[in-house]
């Protein structure tokens, strides 16, 4: 095996709305390198989110505006404590605050999660498969915490042209043996490696992933998502 | 920034008790490369826990033999639903079966965590460091699932000579805000990667990443398991 590299997409300016997100990140491709078949890029949705103009302005930078916000893009509040809320999106991600965020947007603006993730990132994959003639697929990625684990990761959040699991099963182990651990959250493992590239001050809002096999799939996230009746912690 | 590249490690034979798990490692690297200061040398626990003999014979594959094992590692049942246990380890570990796993460790067998998974890094990061001559950190993985989301990802259980979090409180944002945001969970990251060129049926168990910026630690994993008085979950 040939190994995985990850190149950081650097020169990506500020998005803001009605710029053109596909645009920003080819342009940042082309001046460095290109993309090959099975590339995956990886986007931060604060680029999307501001392009495609999913910025609101607060009154203050207090915490009431804030807790506002919230309030409405949550579907489903799953725990609070103090001035913090674990909430259900209505996409169906469970993270805090419903995926408002505060940072990286200005003074008093909070940048919400793009209103349809998946349709985001096709939107970039079939712009930059047609300009670099290259089979790939999109992520678009967020930053979470953890039920039990200190510290954030960034997940994929929205997904184009791949799998978001890699189902192993009825593959065998080493030992022949029928695996019974076997669904990868393969976009997941992608977006968490991408950010050892883009991190949370470095200002460089995406990456291209190249060497990870995968398979095409038209489902986008929703797999990904656990369902209520088969979750213990909601 | 040059960007990361994740080396997978070919040829690593499988592990049995007494086998030196740091120069199983070792030998591949010297195989195929060499190590350059600021590698992470990353490797699944499975390799170490049967050098270190933590294997189980089972008296036979069905459940009963397996639960018995699972109430044994486990110090504290989370959850627990049909077959399905949620259980925390003696290391502070939340996750399916208290980290008791049958795949890939022949027919009725189990594997169990290693007793000690910092110290099992340290143990190789030493011998890997003196051999290469270069200063690295070591991360040592698991496979678990997640609340919330489908599908398993690798996670750090154990890590020598970095850092497990990386700390950015205090840094600002591209507009000059100090980041709320800022903890990131580096050795999740570094082995969510890593994974990507290990996979769960490959047989490899081992991977070298490379060009991730980190800072050197002696605090283990501990800085990575949230307090139970901090978590909202358990």
């Amino acid at each position: 095996m040939a190994g995985v590299t990850i190149v950081p997409l650097e020169g990506i300016p500020e998005a803001s709305a009605g710029d053109d997100a596909a645009a920003l990140v080819g342009d940042a491709i082309e001046s460095q390198t290109s993309l090959i078949d099975g590339d995956v890029v990886v986007v931060t949705h604060k680029l999307i989110s501001k392009a495609e103009g999913r910025v609101v302005d607060l009154p203050d930078d207090g915490p009431d505006a804030h807790r506002y916000l919230v309030e409405q893009e949550a579907v489903r509040i799953i725990r609070r404590r103090g001035p913090l809320v674990i909430a259900q999106t209505k996409h169906g991600f469970i993270c805090a605050n419903a995926g408002v965020d505060r940072s990286n947007a200005g003074q008093a603006r909070a940048v919400l999660l793009p209103e349809d993730p998946d349709r985001s990132a096709n939107r970039i994959r079939i712009r930059l498969q047609h300009r670099f003639g290259a089979t790939i697929g999109v992520i678009v990625t967020d930053t979470f915490g953890r039920a039990w684990r200190r510290g954030l990761v960034d997940v994929a959040i929205g997904v184009a042209g791949m799998e978001a699991i890699h189902d192993l099963r009825g593959s065998t182990d080493t030992f022949g043996k029928v695996l019974e651990v076997s669904e990868v959250a393969i976009v997941d493992e992608i977006a968490a490696a991408a950010d050892l590239v883009m991190g949370k001050a470095t200002g460089i809002p995406a990456a291209i992933v190249r060497g990870v096999a995968w398979r095409p799939s038209d489902a986008g996230i929703t797999p990904l998502l656990r369902p209520p009746e088969e979750d213990l912690f909601r």
